[in-house]
């Protein structure tokens, strides 16, 4: 008996493929971020950009589609806005992320370090990813709350506090 | 002068933004996994599922949809086929993953507990992710290769062996 059956007893549902997967928390962010030019606009932020006209040079995606996903990104919270004005032109807003943005960094980097190691060119990354200070390269790891570094092969996913079955129909 | 404005000198391109960036492994791995069926497929493996069925079931995506997001899967080397049988039916594949796909975890896990931070329902997280044996809340973590624990905002990114710019039109 799997820790899914575990956490429900007996209904005749097979309690992980007849979970409630509405408050799925990787779908939830996917609704959020789990759209291409959204995922690389929050890569230009965090390389460094800031104002519309530099999204738009670097990702050369339509303009109305730029902005609507940085006025999306700014009401989720994971962008905020501040004005700048350069000298003789009219104010401007500029995109800064949030820590909730900033809480985004290790998917975004497992995204990248899985293509560097995947699927890069044969000189290897394009961009690399260091620790500023000392230097040395960065990468995500999985580790547990004791401490633990934990393979991939040793997670264990179980029901928590808001799982629950589908409604019968 | 900025680490992206160090890497090459003086051709009047501004070197973050006139990159090339057709080589970005962020974008790389969407192309692979970005998009959400294929995300929630990985979800269901990681889960604990491996037939067809028990993919349609809790997905509830069509069948055509879900065939495809498999063979791509299977092509691109993150899930294999073995071959099951149950008494008195044919043989059919299932589907397991592979250990590139096991290093798509850190990815995932990263959209998982962000959602889980932000997005949650009111009672919690819905399914939690442990270290099997010692049972802690297993995370994802920005490390360096010294060792040091990372923030996000001290992450420095800078080219890499395979950074070039746009040809000029």
């Amino acid at each position: 008996m799997d820790v899914w059956t575990e956490a429900l007893q007996d209904s005749g549902m097979d309690h992980r493929l007849d979970r409630d997967t509405s408050n799925c928390s990787i779908a939830r962010t996917l609704e959020v971020v789990g759209e291409k030019w959204t995922i690389l606009i929050l890569r230009e932020v965090w390389y460094g950009s800031s104002r519309f006209g530099d999204f738009e040079r670097v990702l050369g995606c339509p303009r109305n589609l730029l902005a609507g996903r940085l006025r999306m990104l700014v009401e989720e919270g994971i962008l905020a806005t501040e004005t700048y004005k350069e000298p003789g032109a009219r104010s401007r807003p500029k995109y800064v992320i949030t820590p909730m943005g900033m809480d985004l960094v290790p998917a975004v980097m497992g995204l990248l370090h899985w293509g560097d190691r995947y699927r890069a060119d044969p000189e290897g990354p394009a961009v690399l990813t260091r620790h500023r200070g000392c230097g040395a390269q960065v990468n995500v790891h999985v580790r547990c709350e004791q401490g633990h570094s934990v393979r991939e092969e040793d997670i264990e996913s179980v029901p928590g506090p808001a799982f629950r079955m589908k409604a019968a129909e």
